[in-house]
């Protein structure tokens, strides 16, 4: 198993991803090929003891800055990741991951290796703790517009994600919606509800509208809407875990502090982050593209890189893209053709 | 200044908001008039000791079940709610409180006092608490399918409720959108981007896109979405804001509790919760149409409907009605006519 890590991803690369495949390394024994400037991953290297045959450099002489537009990022070729994509593509390596530019990554992934058959459109996800297991919610900014049928092909790639990477045994998908019965919504979750019904004929195990509530209640395995409602309630969630940490904290402190003096609040507050910290995971994926391409927040520190490389070598053995045509093929004539 | 309150409106409707109105009738010196059944409220009245003469009862022989259909509600003519929108209606009071169903409240106040002047679509709102003081969102619920125009309108009714109602100076009005930059979005925001630039040239405070995190951060005062995306936010955040406080709770009893036995968290955790607490605020505004309404959560406790009430009092008084009519007239041609 060998993943490509686009070592010029992220707030703080290269020195935090080459920190994260040297954890990847020790940890897990998986193989890691870094693509980007050669001295300056050289040099980052160095620092470092491991087992020198499982790390590889594939210089790279451009990397994508994290807020250009995908477009313009398309052009640079000799950018590290469409370097690592490419190695991906000619099945020199099983996986990429960069903490990089989401949208150059989604648009390099579409120019190299492509889509999916019966796929429209590649979806963003993101893994959020639940008080049970994990919530897998698609899309999360790819696709701010969709059809119907883009939302149950999202479904369709969510359950699959979540059947065989995420190790759920029946996924039980749910649509986002504003309300629980059948009717409730927008046009288009009205009719996105029509079409996941008709799917759940054919054996997609969907148990009806999620609310925004639902997204933590543990209730439903896959969350599926469009990228504009996806993208607010991700960003929301990763301000509010913060900002009500934050007010418990003072108020614990003005509560106790004073009076204990010296009892530190430390390891709660550690433990507490650690449930809801979204690096935990690693990386989410982006699905629909033909190759297993897992995306970090930008910034992702060393584990939350290791985590990613460990998710993007999970993605690659679960032969998940398989699956995912196949079941494309089995809930219908899905895509809007 | 006399409030009607639907006394048979909530999950524990008449017991808490009788209370509730006691309650408001004693510490606001707020004069209120119940509608209901005359029977149950008399009962529950006997149970509290208030200045007789501040409280009536105007008797309602019928009731909206909280999950009943708007367009049935509507023909309820003798609802406790369509009777105390017509009290309002015939100026025998000045402002409309219910913790009952919000799709029949909208429904019936469009019925019996109808539409501000220049507003295609009243707008369901929601004061969150931010770090710093509140955060004024709508819509949240009542228009799950926008026009770019009607957010522009829903922008200068909130911009007005946070001047004259919350007391901001000069209120920052934003986008909800899934970028900063301008161009980012989707369809209706891109579109709406341009209608609120061009009546930020006429005064509007626009300060430009919002995002997901900005509900909460306190850069922005008034933050603009269509109903879908405003009550997946809304939902999400309530139900967020309860498990992360489970969380932290397990969490520092795991690491403290043991330790310091005696030592109680509830102080903290209480002063927590209120500041999370929507409850607090009361309830938020039903705006464009032709009459004060506030509608409160069906969950509201007595301190909800009593601070509901306060806020009703707040809003007739600050004739917040005619500044919106005004400023729609003053930002342009906003309808889609």
């Amino acid at each position: 198993m060998r993943v490509v890590l686009d070592a010029m991803g992220g707030d703080n690369a290269p020195h935090v991803p080459v920190m994260g495949a040297v954890q990847a390394v020790r940890e897990f024994g998986i193989s890691v090929i870094l693509t980007g400037d050669e001295e300056l991953l050289k040099k980052e290297l160095e620092k470092f003891s491991y087992p020198s045959e499982k790390i590889e450099i594939v210089p790279a002489s451009d990397a994508v800055p994290m807020d250009e537009q995908p477009s313009k990022a398309l052009k640079r070729k000799g950018s590290s990741i469409h370097v690592g994509l490419e190695l991906v593509k000619r099945k020199e390596a099983d996986a990429f991951v960069s903490a990089g530019n989401t949208g150059a990554v989604m648009a390099i992934s579409l120019f190299t290796v492509g889509r999916l058959k019966g796929v429209d459109r590649p979806a963003i996800s993101a893994v959020l703790p639940n008080l049970r297991s994990q919530t897998f919610l698609l899309d999360v900014g790819a696709n701010v517009d969709c059809k119907p049928f883009h939302l149950l092909q999202f479904a369709v790639m969510g359950e699959a994600y979540a059947r065989y990477v995420l190790g759920e045994k029946n996924p039980r998908v749910g649509l986002l919606n504003i309300g629980e019965e059948e009717g409730k919504g927008n046009e288009l979750t009205k009719e996105a509800y029509a079409l996941f019904k008709a799917a759940r004929e054919k054996g997609l195990n969907f148990v009806g509208n999620a609310e925004g509530r639902d997204i933590y209640s543990g209730n439903f395995d896959v969350i599926v809407c469009d990228g504009f409602v996806g993208n607010v309630a991700l960003k929301l969630s990763e301000s509010l875990a913060g900002i009500l940490a934050k007010i418990l904290r003072e108020e614990i402190e003005r509560h106790f502090i004073s009076r204990l003096g010296a009892v530190t609040l430390k390891p709660a507050i550690r433990t507490f982050k650690k449930r809801i910290d979204y690096a935990e995971w690693g990386g989410a994926p982006l699905l629909g593209v033909r190759a297993p391409v897992i995306i970090s927040h930008g910034s992702s520190n060393a584990k939350a890189i290791k985590n990613a490389i460990k998710v993007a070598a999970q993605f690659a053995k679960s032969h998940l893209n398989e699956h995912i045509e196949e079941n494309i093929q089995k809930y219908g004539k899905l895509n809007g053709c």
